[in-house]
């Protein structure tokens, strides 16, 4: 049960290397330095006495055990180091000193094609098929680039574990601004994704009057403030909503705006909520399109129900935290979606959060101190350890 | 001074053909079809009689008489096929029945790198080398896109010429929507452009509580509402204002936008006017920025002045416009820029517009009917007749 927390930070800044851009990482699901790490991950596995498979969906497996541990090595376009590389290595260090483990690492958890997309293929949730029209922003197939990185074997059963538990960076400033080292998942926030387009008259800058345009920025620039106007009466202090990508049409400095495609997201811990919030932002934008004059599509919608974590899990990790970090880690929800949300429909899943200094996350900048890193490893292989007993 | 008709509509078709895209067409400043543009453009001018000549700047010259005339071939990232194109292949109509007209289409008149740049370097107004710093938005050098077209002759002497005469389509709704087959230019309405950077803090958009985010593109949408109250008392009827361009950093669905990039443009016919409405856009970008913790730069502002037309050039094209279409035609202010306001600060200007269809432009399904193109070409000989007698 002993874990080395050298080898665990030699192997982290290793994968690190793996797409280094200055301090942060760029692993984007299938792109040349993800295949990279993603094989280098196997023979990782294999050197631990774990069986490596890479799965049709590219997610990667060492197994051995009946707890699932892991996360996922891909990043956002400008992802941090640890991410859920953190909670991958980890689970490989735990699963060096404790037979009972097997260790994964999803595939496009960070969405360059849907939102999670390995786990949700694994969890019956997607089917493959489905997944393989999925695109990334610039067109391409999710069945096409998953031809860069060929399955070994088929899927694993889930009925070859018992359980999931998942280390992941906090993402947040919750457990940094209170100086605590640890925080265990009690839910993981459901998540809604609608892509938005607004179609209006694309025209010269200079000749066409205010009062006759149909100029579709404005119209984004309006339905933002209409949906913030909707969802007030709403939402709670840990409800979110972003208009985080945007394309315009044509895009030049003397042209009117003839279209807006943009993505809207929400997410909250409260199914009923996230369903009432939908209403609204779809009412905000049918209201905005008619006032302006343009043109409303509403396409491409994404949807993960909240997921609950395990008595058990939770109860093992409070245990193993109390006991390596006393009085120095919460019980708190995760704002942040996870791989776990899938995994829920399978089995019970667990979470471990480690701390993100100044609350950075989905950028270069993230970073977690040391001594979090090793004392986050340390309760999670206590914890792993009573949950295999 | 025999106008042909066919042979005109001929060119025209035949200059349209270079870059076409469906009805419209893509030539932007120094891209290969621009290129190959001039380079036919250059070869007519020849077979007309007059001497081809390429300025260091990209300018097409045909050089006879002390009359000049044009416009510009290059276009929008997706131009119409008359805009400029119009205006230079009428001239080469006139000139090939009138001796005493020179010919030119001027280079990056539709603002790849700057606005009107060819026109404004030939003006005096902008040196060669520092419009060489100029970039387009993918960053490229002026310096280094005008290399693909090398000179063949200096910049022609100013002092050739005594007077420049431009024809181009209104690219607005006016003598479409009132039946007219001619508007006479009384002014060019000046413009202002800025590019505006709103710098926040990039995080995971689940983690990141609404309260404690600093998103740049909800900065821009409050930036885009807040200069439309601060206009609201400056403007007339007939004054616009553009944010028509867009970078959004990262640009990622699970992402706060860290940054956003954009360009604020105004026009207007009074000078005071456009320095009020500067002093208005700054004061309410600063209280955005302020209001919404982010960072404020403004960078790249670019300048043209409103140009008034000659009152002799004016009464010559209104003469032939009633000789030619009594009753339909008007005087009228250009709410778009032109090279005319460059060339204004040299000789006396004028300039004669042909109808858009539907107020189009800067777009593919810009049209003018046929009938209207050569009744304006038979006017713009007219008057180019009158005008060097």
């Amino acid at each position: 049960m002993a874990v080395d927390a050298g080898r665990f930070l030699s192997d982290l800044h290793a994968l690190r290397a793996i797409g280094a851009r200055g301090p942060g990482v760029v692993r984007r699901a299938f792109d040349a330095d993800d295949i990279r790490a993603r094989h280098w991950l196997a023979e990782r596995f294999a050197e631990a006495g774990l069986t490596p498979r890479i799965d049709p969906a590219g997610n990667v497996w060492g197994l051995r055990g009946r707890l699932l541990m892991g996360s996922h090595t891909d990043t956002q376009p400008e992802g941090g180091w640890l991410d859920g590389a953190l909670g991958v290595i980890a689970a490989l260090e735990v699963a060096r000193g404790n037979p009972d483990i097997s260790v994964v690492s999803f595939q496009d958890e960070e969405g360059r094609f849907g939102a999670t997309t390995g786990s949700e293929i694994w969890s019956g949730a997607l089917s493959l098929p489905a997944a393989d029209d999925l695109r990334d922003l610039s067109g391409l197939r999710f069945g096409e680039a998953r031809l860069a990185l060929p399955a070994t074997d088929d899927f694993p059963d889930p009925a070859a574990f018992d359980a999931y538990l998942e280390h992941h960076i906090e993402q947040g400033p919750v457990l940094d601004a209170a100086g605590e080292v640890a925080g265990i998942v009690t839910a993981i926030v459901g998540l809604r994704q609608i892509t938005v387009t607004l179609t209006g008259r694309q025209n010269h800058a200079g000749t066409t009057p205010m009062a006759q345009r149909a100029d579709a920025f404005r119209g984004l620039a309006a339905a933002d403030r209409a949906i913030g106007n909707a969802l007030a009466p709403l939402v709670t202090p840990d409800t979110v909503w972003t208009i985080g990508h945007i394309t315009l049409h044509p895009n030049a400095p003397s042209a009117v705006p003839g279209r807006a495609r943009f993505t809207v997201q929400w997410r909250d811990a409260d199914q009923a909520r996230l369903d009432r919030m939908e209403g609204a932002i779809r009412d905000a934008l049918s209201r905005t399109a008619t006032d302006q004059g343009l043109g409303l599509e509403v396409s491409d919608t994404a949807a993960l129900p909240p997921a609950a974590m395990s008595p058990d899990i939770r109860a093992a990790l409070c245990r193993a935290a109390e006991a390596h970090a006393p009085g120095r880690w919460r019980e708190m929800p995760s704002g942040a979606l996870h791989d776990a949300t899938n995994v829920a429909r399978l089995m019970p899943v667990g979470m471990l959060f480690a701390p993100s200094i100044g609350g950075i996350s989905h950028d270069f900048a993230e970073d977690t101190d040391t001594d979090d890193l090793t004392t986050c490893l340390t309760i999670l292989d206590t914890a792993a350890a009573r949950l295999t007993a």
